[in-house]
């Protein structure tokens, strides 16, 4: 039996909160392994953490937490387990294979369930790894209908994530909407610097000294979702284009799979358009 | 009247210290602005930071705590207020500069006392800024009998910490036996690479790719006190003893600063030879 | 008698060059101390810098580079020495503090001749340093009369460099036009994002994990001139606006510093909207 | 026909070597497509490295080089091609791993021979790239006759580099000596700090709040070769020894292949017990 939880609360920020969340883990004779929290002051917003131990009736704890937390407040006790995760990409190999080796290896807290991509030129480095690949072209499809058959191929597995590894091509509001907080990309550029295409064109145009990579939630509002996780790395005038894109991608896949990981350890809370990282 | 008070405690691990902790906090009616906690599960240590606000009897609040904490609990409950510091340097100005800007524009939370140095080259720079200087020279002084003279200039001031802001001279047991997690220096390398002289040319002789710069405090083992703070620079071949020296200047600078911050901020504990920074 | 000199040479790129340069050199029997060369290939133009020892007849050596390089080519033999610049600042302290203690213990490349500002709150600092400060106030003048007093107040002193340590007025074309490639200015943002005003205010808005500070040359487009360095810290949830212009300055007045002495030293060229650092 | 070439030349520091070498270069009609040349000053060395365009007679231009050369430079003409490599390894699959997906897209300038190892669980790893993987176990053997077994196995192929892909193994002064300045290693520490076992232990038991790699290449004295490339990344108090190394194998495998590409494109030079990076 799982006696391992992640205890996750927002609401409205009130006197007395610490001391009441930690009496009813106390009462429950649950050990607190970790405990994290945060104020945003400009929104009066209370945000709350805890890693526990111990067996516990989960409505019954659910219950005494809704019972002196404020109205409106959002609770959740998850169980410690590892996450599913669905991968769409499109032709880069170098954040897959990465998290196709942490798969492998057991050294995400994610497996993955399938990869989907709009063509099929990762099918071989994925199958080498024993996962279903799907190939969903686009050829003759309409944006709606390819997101459509997208989503069709996605709902055959059970999953907690949608994660674009190099996924190029824009996702509409009504995929979006469809799981909210549950799709992560990796733009490849140091955000809100170069918002849209060829960023390292962009970041070679401009002649700046530092690129970088973001991962972020995604939204309606392209590349705008709330930020995870951030690196750069130097370059300089002797770098084109293409080198830029070759040297970016070390940083990208290493952005990559520590924002996962944050998400996957649910280290992540969302506060607006911005997140907060326990 | 002070309201603001930083709470740190540092005991055994147990269940509950949280809840009976918070408890307090509560029924004192004390507001929580930001808590931090951690425990060392290789030591079993609790260590917790709270800072509060609000009207509160000291000694009552102390005496509630020490009630339901483990036996040999330290238990702190300080005021917020700026912090007042003694500098001691050699003859580079690089540190000391910026903690004069830093002390004359307030945007460091300590105020200088005095500076002493074993040299006068620093002398007009902080008399610019108006602050007392003293030389302590060494001639015809044995190492005890200058520290002896330096303790006597220290101990006309009042002073929390003692700042080591490119001191060259290595105190003995009995100077920092007399201020122990009081005094804090910078030492020109990414320790524990370069521990003793010269650390840049000894980064030179082995061709690092990398130099750094570490804050910490000084304890009877020269260079073996708890780390507070670290950066680093790359550097190439193009370097040599003397521009490494050059560049370093401005990370040791920015770790200095950054560390003591941290330390006026009482946001540093000390465990053992290590830190924890909340 | 400088026996030392930097030249410069850009021009279209062709065969021979590198041969047809150091054939010159070696005639005139000069030290070649360390040789920096570049080409870009997407316009096909050649960038060479070298430091040169040994007396020289600075007519007659540009005469023969002149007839062995391509038409159009920009040539040019600079004695080294100490630059001289003119500071204009606002009201904050971090940047200007910083370029007076170099100044003042000759640690930079540059002498400063005077500060200019639109407030007189820097004065007490700058006369510290025995430094020319002037205040210009903008009350009751146009943009254009008050750019036109501190030209005149700038052109009684011998500059190389205006240099912009946080001046937080934007300079208008004609002004710029006056100094072209010799205005450099540190813009606190990691440029491309949160080009114009408050950019820590829009790194909070937007949620960003890594703040910067970006030196670049000033020309018409705001913001948009070529960048000559960068850094980066990292944020995180718990900073707001306030806090993150706190550490922000830190890694501003380093990037600045950097960036000045690059430029003091003449290891950067300029080539379009880009610059070239050898 | 290959007509790209690196040039590579060690010698005593002189006048005119520029000259004389791009006069060289220019009569033999060959386009110098990038030039880097340093001097050690301490040593009285210079240092030149550049990338030829151009047929060229090989034997012709190295007589025609030495003849203007001091005695006993060393001069190379390479050829530009793909490194063909050895991997030794253990267990541990990220560096590795990150070696077989750059070799498989073709993103680095080697490929991988055969990879062997004195453990036989990166076995199934290894075969789905289809590279030849070989088991030399240590039972029943002395260190000895185990490199004696490895070196035979090794000798199979036809190969540049050896590359120590966490190759937890020590290798002894006779291995070393047949392949001198071919054999390159990752060290999980920010070397000179933490040589010798286990060195994330050793950074926790320190208390470091940074912590990283270095790749170098092997000499007879463990952890002492010339360094190629460092980085490093943040740690705190909440990291113990197996999350210290689980964060650093992401710095391993960048340090680890960014050196590899430095050296695979012929940027690295020695210089004693130090590299130059071109």
């Amino acid at each position: 039996m799982n006696t391992k939880h992640v205890l996750l609360i927002q609401c409205e920020d009130a006197k007395g909160l610490i001391f009441n969340i930690s009496k009813i883990i106390y009462d429950n004779q649950l050990n607190i392994v970790r405990n994290g929290e945060y104020v945003d002051r400009e929104n009066e917003q209370f945000f709350f953490r805890s890693e526990l131990e111990g067996e516990l009736d989960k409505a019954q704890v659910l219950k005494e937490l809704r019972f002196v937390l404020p109205d409106g407040a959002k609770v959740e006790l998850r169980a410690k387990r590892k996450k599913r995760i669905v991968v769409l990409a499109t032709k880069e190999h170098h954040c897959l294979g990465d998290l196709l080796l942490r798969h492998h290896y057991g050294t995400m807290n994610a497996s993955i369930q399938a990869v989907i991509s709009n063509h099929d030129v990762l099918e071989e480095l994925v199958t080498k790894y024993q996962i279903p690949f799907y190939k969903v072209g686009t050829k003759g499809l309409t944006r709606e209908e390819h997101e459509e058959a997208v989503l069709k191929k996605m709902q055959i597995f059970d999953f907690d994530y949608v994660v674009l590894a190099k996924y190029m091509r824009i996702l509409t509001p009504n995929f979006v909407a469809q799981y909210p907080s549950k799709i992560i990309n990796i733009h490849h550029s140091f955000l809100p610097a170069f918002i849209g295409a060829n960023p390292y064109r962009q970041a070679y145009n401009r002649g700046v000294k530092i690129i970088g990579a973001t991962a972020h939630f995604v939204t309606d509002n392209l590349d705008e979702g709330p930020i995870i996780y951030q690196d750069v790395i130097r370059v300089d005038h002797t770098y084109n284009t293409k080198s830029m894109a070759l040297a970016g991608r070390d940083v990208e896949r290493t952005v990559f799979s520590k924002a996962l990981e944050l998400v996957f350890r649910e280290k992540v809370m969302i506060n607006g358009n911005k997140t907060i990282i326990f």
